[in-house]
């Protein structure tokens, strides 16, 4: 029976929903795959970290974040003092890398994964910067260890994209790409539809957590921006920078506009496109007019669409609804039972 | 590099539609995964038969099929006497089995392909009928050979729908499915919102393809049923008949009702569903009236559309357009790449 060491770095609402879905499916995992394992490291960022080579018991570092205390006193060795300590001290197999997003150089995360990989660690991340920076290095990195360097929830949450083609359709060739990629304004234009103003629509996402405080990330398309360069990457062969999308967001979207629309039957989204063209890839991130006959004009709220042209299939369509800290750490988990059971 | 031999028994629209891939890809193969092959066998209903162990000159048995000719002369050993004998000495390691359905008894594909897999040969078919009526001893006996049993074509064409569960859900338990999965019943009801009649829309499906000479098949739901049944089967771990499936087909629905749907802006489908109950699964096949919030609602024509409630993600939708016996022999296609590399 394979036991393996897990290393958890990052532990806010993603870690700790990976956390609880571990402990869920512990004795699953245990008759469906014969696997087992302990969890030998978890770092925080502002609530410290704990080691223990015989394994972190998971119910009491729950308790102890919900309670807002430090994890140090589930450590067995000297705390860590930074990440880089934390991730070889950690004698894990796979390290998940839940630190918070850098867009514009993929660091720190960057460094910590190809730490982790360089010791023979699968290398796993829910964080975008790291794909759409470092790709080809953290890919061949991985590959010459003998090791995984999975990243599923990057894109679209936890619903399966990147191991849809990697595991489901060898030999695949993606001409073209179509979907609605950012929940947040998704969800902004869904709620101007039912008759909020921007701002109000705004402060609705921030409410329930799905915008940052500061929301133009997401509401200036960055966020899509970033998605599509990672699908670009990784999908098409084609590495491209957020920079390279050509980008407008939502701001100039008016309530007499989503009016109009639906006047028409039609509604405003946000909509990421990319195409091959020639050696290249040409890829937008623009709001656009859909009307009822797209699969697209039914994707309300924070659900998510993508659309997929290959040359094997007729348009293949993946749509996830009800996306969140849960369904991210599903993805995370699918990632590491996919690289355990590929190697 | 592996080479590996395989034998298509039964060369119709799809079988020659693989042979036409393996040709289109076989660069791509070598390059991409460091394999190469050869058709060692290629059996027909009609056309006769042929077995080559240094590998059949495909362009050739297209040519001759093409030309309504045998393929008998392309054989460089005495003609096999039946498929058991064609299998036998076939001397492959992946078989391709696409007779014709039966869908009373799966036979004799499951005859067929419970040969080739204590033969020690991957089995791999589009042929619902083995899947309904032996997937569990199909499977089994796989396992104890150490080679696979796959059939993704058999439901949603050749879209991943089991690879989906078996490579990149791992753990995911599925609770209920909702779908529409029978393309000419889709495009009957398309047709008949276009004003025609069902026999105009019926003749319709005929003339493309699309549809049986006995069109009872689809229009009275047993094609759906079965479909259900497989999925329930090998998803959700529950074997299911296609008896068990409660069914209506589309026959009571009138252009009255097509019209009245449409003046409350909803669509009449002929809609899937199934989901546990207790240890078994109820699962039903019928016409829904479905309104324009519904994903099934934009599911036009020929394309099919399966939605998944599960315990790790939000409802996932998967929808696959313009199915046909390219996209069938991509199924085909990907279950031996997947099989060969799995092991």
């Amino acid at each position: 029976m394979p036991h393996y060491h897990l290393a958890l770095l990052g532990f806010g609402n993603v870690g700790q929903a990976l956390a609880r879905l571990l402990l869920r499916k512990a004795d699953e995992l245990r008759s469906l795959y014969d696997l087992t394992f302990d969890v030998t490291g978890i770092a925080t960022g502002r609530h410290g970290s704990a080691l223990n080579p015989n394994g972190i018991e998971l119910e009491r570092a729950l308790q102890l974040m919900e309670a807002g205390e430090r994890l140090d006193s589930l450590s067995t060795q000297p705390v860590p003092v930074n990440a880089f300590d934390f991730i070889r001290r950690s004698q894990a197999q796979v390290l998940f890398e839940n630190t918070p997003v850098n867009y514009e150089s993929g660091q720190p995360a960057v460094d910590h994964l190809k730490q982790a990989l360089e010791l023979g660690m699968h290398a796993i991340t829910a964080n975008k910067g790291p794909v759409v920076h470092a790709y080809s290095e953290l890919r061949e990195l991985a590959r010459s260890r003998g090791v995984r360097f999975y990243f599923e929830s990057t894109v679209m949450d936890g619903a399966p994209i990147f191991s849809l083609f990697r595991e489901t359709l060898p030999a695949a060739h993606l001409r073209s790409f179509r979907g609605i990629l950012n929940s947040t304004t998704n969800m902004i234009l869904t709620r101007m539809e039912q008759g909020e103003t921007f701002e109000q629509a705004v402060a609705y996402c921030q409410e329930i957590g799905l915008a940052e405080t500061d929301p133009s990330g997401d509401v200036d398309g960055w966020d899509a921006a970033v998605k599509v360069a990672a699908l670009s990457t990784v999908l098409m062969g084609v590495n491209l920078k957020p920079q390279e999308v050509e980008r407008e967001g939502i701001r100039r979207i008016t309530p007499e506009d989503i009016r109009a629309a639906r006047a028409e039957n039609k509604r405003w989204k946000l909509v990421c496109t990319a195409e091959r063209q020639g050696q290249g890839v040409r890829a937008c991130v623009a709001p656009q007019l859909v009307d009822a006959a797209s699969p697209l004009f039914g994707v309300e709220g924070s659900t998510s669409i993508v659309q997929f042209e290959t040359d094997v299939l007729g348009l293949l369509t993946v749509i996830e609804a009800d996306p969140g800290p849960d369904t991210t750490a599903y993805g995370l988990f699918a990632d590491f039972l996919n690289a355990v059971r590929s190697v």
